[in-house]
């Protein structure tokens, strides 16, 4: 595998070779590790220049809709976009049932712009341990914005803050899910609260849901609130004045690179998480006691305390294979 | 510690003493872990006899009204209940800002339930590395009836889809979650789609989304669907005999304890991957390297690839403090 020759396509923006890329670090394979590991490795000095945009809320809010019409103006002022969105797949089927692709349709064909479904079977709503690798990649390959979308009232919102700068919590009226955000403390790491679907008979009650959430919130911290309806277009320019002044007014602060250094440390300490566990798995005498030690349990017998214990001595003793 | 009086005194199902195992298991302290490992070996042989329920459903839905008014049909029939429900503390602050436990007002008097809030700060919807813990904690204190609920249409679900037997999946009108849940392949895990707020004006629109659902569901496989309203107590014995019954023929099979068998096995997983990562982080050499490898990363440079198995190599090595 030429990764030299793959990192230059990936910097000069080819299309083909961020596709490889990104399938290379999604790949679990423990015989790609090194390679996916050095492809990061070229990407990371490069990396960290985009406005990272988190956009979450439960489903049914219209997410795939917001981003597609947020994403146009972004594309009007020319810049490159990659959305890693969440894959409808299914965790017990494995395929796709339907295509969230098509909610985004405006947006699919244009050139400036890259959708990734992020497989989140297995893994918390949208975000994984991949996403984080294909935003390094992403930067390196020139992208500007970078929209993450996860679902849910959840740790995936805990987790993507850690990953991008802007955090928008979509919501609409009648859910109740704002009052589940405030409870868990979602509202206090969000930046931007968007009503959606503020239209037709739905304005009157969008409103009086934003003043309520304004009375709550406004003495508490800093988090803007606005209402919008992304199927008919309407406030979508102030929503995308309010993202955008963020990022004008923050990115080129020390702040804003400190963070950046901590994103980074993060990452890393994930990153040795994975390998020590994938080392100790791939070792067949641990595999071997740890099927002894399921077969007991099975039974609903055994020491496990002392056996574990055991097995971690075996790891790290110098013969094992 | 004494820790057979504490087990002993949880077998006799002190509510002292469950509570105080309770808090021993939940804690993260590397000092207790041998004590609460013991522990779980005393409960573990007597453990696996209870019926074990997921109740799943975004924000809003009504899940503690529901839990609440179900729960008192358990409670006829003589039952003992443990609830693990979603604690609404905030991950950031830490504390708690508004009880739950006030939406299960009636039966949290009873002295036959057990509401415990798990604290999910930190980790999925509901479901974390202590709840198996705690269901086996239950078992061995005698609660006949295990209910664990859940947010989110997500990863959670699928968690607790492992550590159950029932999966019941809470929805209402307008939402267009059921169509999130058939996407994410939570309908294939679910047991029973309870409609719930189905009363007043909303009986039509439930109705209407139980025939959708029940067109869309009933050829693939064995789910149920069922409307209800918490709030006016109405349908919830027709819900009650559907969980009964499933229970009634199933607990004696020997599916059944095959299923308990693999939920043993996976729990027993859980632990030692705990267990390895305590061991690896708890090493001061280690810890030393992370952070130097933290401040390479931080800077965007260094071979980390490489940097990586040098640590694993030095956890593995002899002499390591």
């Amino acid at each position: 595998m030429d990764l030299n020759k793959l990192f230059l396509n990936i910097q000069k923006g080819e299309i083909s070779a961020i596709s490889e890329g990104i399938t290379l670090i999604e790949s679990n394979k423990n015989s790609l590790i090194k390679y996916k590991n050095k492809l990061l490795e070229l990407c990371l000095p490069i990396s960290g220049n985009a406005c990272r945009i988190a956009v979450s809320g439960i489903p049914g809010v219209g997410k795939s809709t917001f981003i597609n019409e947020i994403s146009k103006l972004f594309i009007k002022e020319n810049k490159k976009i990659a959305i890693l969105t969440i894959d409808p797949s299914s965790a017990k089927s494995g395929g796709s049932i339907m295509g969230d692709k098509t909610r985004m349709h405006d947006i699919s064909k244009s050139e400036k712009v890259f959708i990734r479904p992020s497989p989140s079977s297995g893994h918390l709503g949208g975000v994984n341990i991949h996403t984080k690798d294909a935003i390094i990649l992403f930067e390196a390959a020139g992208y500007d914005i970078i929209i993450v979308e996860t679902i849910g009232v959840g740790q995936s919102e805990f987790e993507v803050k850690n990953i991008t700068d802007f955090f928008i919590l979509l919501t609409i009226t009648n859910t109740g899910d704002e009052i589940q955000a405030i409870k868990k403390g979602i509202i206090e790491i969000t930046d931007l609260i968007v009503i959606n679907k503020s239209d037709g008979n739905n304005i009157k009650k969008s409103q009086i849901l934003k003043r309520n959430l304004t009375n709550h919130i406004i003495s508490k911290n800093k988090t803007k609130i606005e209402t919008c309806s992304s199927l008919k277009t309407q406030n979508i320019d102030v929503i995308y004045n309010i993202i955008s002044n963020y990022f004008k007014k923050n990115i080129r602060t020390k702040k804003f690179s400190e963070k950046r250094k901590l994103q980074r440390i993060i990452w890393i300490e994930q990153k040795i998480k994975q390998q020590i566990l994938k080392d100790f798995y791939k070792k067949n005498e641990i595999k071997k006691r740890i099927r002894k030690l399921s077969s007991g349990i099975e039974k609903n017998k055994l020491n496990f305390n002392n056996e574990i214990n055991e097995i971690i001595k075996l790891y790290k003793s110098k013969n094992i294979k």
